[in-house]
């Protein structure tokens, strides 16, 4: 196709919608009319079945829970008039406490003002309020945000190393919905292990988001906590960044969550029309289901032009891969869906891996995001009449022309700003491009059960550790591993058994391993 | 395969290097023995290439270079006793640079001492450094360094902006080859405005990172700037972390670079012994082969368990997908090479998308990075003999067994702690693996050729927006993007003046834009 036939093809395909200053362009997907017809049927069972998961119906049976979290943008649209009132209530508790911190009226015991915020919390508790941090965050905000975001202790020790000094002033968020889930848990512990280190009192600076009733919202109230805001049981982790999960971190850094949630409003309302060429999330499902044959042959390499959207690839790859990546469909088949997804930012990556991506395996399409406004102020000329922001500009152009040359198709997305209300917006489109994909290819977007498997597994290892410390302990003398794992009886755990040892070894945890560590059979073990 | 012959298949592939406690696990990768046989003749010939190109054989034919970072960590590989000299004499240099300005001898004219490093590059200028910053500097570092890897404004501003107050005591070092690039070119510039913006005289705060002789050598020596340091012209830039331009940003936050050129050393002379089951960067090639069938068939997927790992993966993305996504073999034939990299980090991408990894699309392979030593503290207890760094072992261990179940192949570095010697042998290590694996698919792993078509595409997008806006400024009145295409002698060009004019018009640039912007046809432009 020429360049004047190309020219034609991205009118015919542009998307764009005024109030939001967002386009949309597909061209370059080389998809022909046929397909696009092939697809109406499903798409009329997507806005069909979207409709029905909007009025409340149960979208996510495994867990019988209804999906919500585009409600949240829009209580009208609520099921009941509790919800509703729910979704309301909350945000204007967040908006009176954020309010509070931030005049000092709600303050630490031993200092005048809360300074800094740690967040606990993983998955749909972190991906979200790390970007919106890094994308929304004022440079100076009125509180700094650090993230816990794994079960890491030098990582933990890091942060609460650089905040040692600032501790009594930091408030602490737990984000987790049941309470259970390892990671947040033990987080908070080791942060209330610092807090009693330094003789301060945790509960008075801490704030717990978790589900009304959970271990977690029952320890905060029996302890004290200075408050505790709701996870509901109808927003799923990796929708939750408009609920309190998102929306209180965001607050209390100075961002504007109202015009988050407007945005969100008007795209979600614009990604409501049944009609595909009006609609940019349907669009968006199209331009996937092609590049990946509905089996997501192809990866999906997300590249914003803009530092501050570094996290968005990311924050698509939970959202995409953790709804959409199914070992069956709705019908109980074997078909191991999914889109790969990753990226980090241009023109950056286009000196990490574009060379990749040009001439190498062709098993991708491209999302380049655009972003019209370069800064806030003017630029200084790099050249008589160029910016940096003209560079930039003409990267992406460059790179997606390139690209295309070489058969690599991509889309494109072009916001006028990063702001509130386009993040908000941002995130409100891919959430429906994802239910949307779902539907098409007949999968349960709003359940994890993969993720299960990976946990059971490790709390069988944390068994095993308790068992084999025990007999360590009983036994005088030291044994090699099969003899320890005989009598740990767990005959046939002798590799899980050594690995579990070789790392209480080298933490000095009251075990001791000796040998020749290359022939891991020969180890003797003992309890020191 | 039941777990006891697991357990024989670990031990027979275990590879272990004690000096470095180093463990390589490629028992999870499901090949079998005739495959390895089959593979043998090709690592023959990998050996004795990789011998040659530390001989100084020209291994990259098309830029005409000898590939000499080997020589980097054991400067008596040179092939010249010049070449040597250069290399010892860098090094004192910069070991000299540093700790005069760690001392104060060396001080901006304004402030006592340097307190920040603005690092200005991108790619093999930038990741390198980020990720030894990110897993190595102190908490609290002599100078705290941030990174301008980009030519996005906003991006810019934020940093300066950040530093507004300690722009004075801020040294810059300008990281480029050829001192042409667009993007550090561009952000020193940037810098440049905002030192003259508080009037501050740059070139005494300027330290550029160069090739000899380079247009910012030149620029550097004739303003006067702090010091130089060399860019070899035999050091590719994805392969340079261990020359000056790692070294310095390294040495400058108090990271100690001789343990990382150490340790780089000994995984180099590990990894020169010709024998696959005695090279650990024989063995995780041969293990790239067969996950993607010598093709790049399937993904990496790297996950370090380990918070300051975070970019390793990112690191390794560039260091893989840009020196083995090639179009063409040696022999010219057309192969569409590469490995598609990506991962974040452990358990917390567990959290994001191990439901596609295990349940969803097998695209893919896994890489787990285990750290054995959990912090350098004692761990407070989550339950009885139970701490978060047991959490984080035993996921490691489950969801590699989980997600072996479901027959996802998997290889496990494992380190004894994230340290400088550890880290120089991590990075040895891959690019080891990197050079054997070109080899075996016959590719130059060395050029890359696809960077340069982005890179014109931009330029000529930079040309067309002079022509557009001089036509625009001699007209006076309103144009069609047609007849504006027209004048400015780009008729075919309407898609790519648009999105210039899009651009120009978002950020005020003398350039309006009229009409139905859902309709570009319809649009009218004038210079305003």
């Amino acid at each position: 196709m020429d360049a004047v036939a190309l020219w034609q093809r991205y009118q015919d395909w542009l998307y764009y919608h005024e109030g939001l200053e967002f386009y949309l362009d597909i061209s370059r997907m080389r998809f022909d009319d046929e397909f696009v017809q092939s697809m109406q049927p499903g798409f009329e069972k997507a806005f069909k079945e979207m409709a029905e998961l909007e009025g409340g119906a149960i979208a996510n049976p495994d867990e019988n829970r209804m999906v919500g979290h585009y409600w949240l943008r829009d209580p009208d649209l609520a099921p009941t008039p509790e919800i509703k009132q729910q979704i309301v209530k909350t945000l204007e508790k967040i908006e009176a406490f954020t309010q509070k911190v931030h005049s000092g009226e709600i303050k630490p015991p031993n200092a005048p003002k809360f300074t800094d915020i740690i967040s606990i919390g993983i998955g749909g508790s972190a991906l979200g309020p790390e970007f919106v941090a890094e994308a929304l965050a004022p440079d100076f905000p009125p509180l700094a945000i650090h993230f816990i975001d794994n079960s890491d202790p030098a990582g933990i020790d890091s942060i609460l190393n650089k905040l040692k000094d600032r501790l009594a002033s930091t408030l602490v968020l737990v984000i987790s919905k049941s309470g259970g889930t390892p990671e947040p848990r033990n987080g908070m512990i080791e942060v209330q292990t610092a807090y009693a280190a330094q003789n301060l009192n945790f509960p008075p600076q801490a704030v717990a988001i978790t589900g009304d009733g959970s271990k977690l919202d029952q320890q905060a109230k029996s302890e004290g906590w200075l408050d505790t805001f709701p996870m509901e049981d109808w927003v799923g982790g990796r929708t939750s960044e408009m609920s309190a999960v998102g929306l209180v971190p965001a607050a209390l850094q100075g961002i504007d969550i109202r015009a988050m949630l407007a945005g969100a409003k008007e795209m979600d309302a614009a990604t409501r029309i049944p009609k595909l060429k009006e609609n940019p999330a349907a669009l968006l499902a199209l331009s996937w289901y092609f590049a990946g044959n509905g089996k997501g042959e192809k990866d999906m390499v997300v590249l914003p032009y803009k530092d501050s959207l570094l996290l968005f690839s990311r924050y698509l790859q939970q959202l995409v891969m953790e709804s959409l990546g199914k070992e069956r469909d709705k019908d109980g088949n074997i078909v191991h869906q999914g889109i790969a997804v990753y990226g980090n930012k241009g023109s950056t990556d286009q000196h990490a891996y574009v060379q990749q991506l040009r001439d190498g395996v062709p098993n991708f399409f491209l999302t380049f995001i655009e972003v019209l406004r370069d800064r806030s102020g003017n630029s200084p000329e790099i050249e008589p009449s160029v910016t940096s922001g003209d560079y930039l500009s003409g990267f992406l152009q460059g790179t997606r022309q390139a690209l295309y040359e070489n058969h690599r198709d991509s889309i494109t997305v072009t916001i006028g700003q990063v702001n509130p209300r386009m993040v908000g917006a941002l995130i409100a489109l891919y959430e429906r491009a994802v239910g949307f994909y779902g539907i098409l290819v007949n999968i349960n977007a709003y359940h994890q059960p993969g993720v299960e498997a990976g946990k059971k597994a490790a709390a069988t290892i944390l068994d095993l550790q308790k068992q084999v410390l025990q007999v360590l302990q009983e036994e005088g003398t030291a044994l090699s591993l099969t003899q320890l794992a005989q009598k740990a009886g767990a005959s046939d755990q002798v590799e899980a058994i050594y690995k579990i040892l070789r790392h209480l070894h080298a933490n000095h945890r009251g075990v001791a391993l000796e040998g020749n560590f290359a022939k891991p059979a020969t180890l003797m073990v003992s309890a020191t």
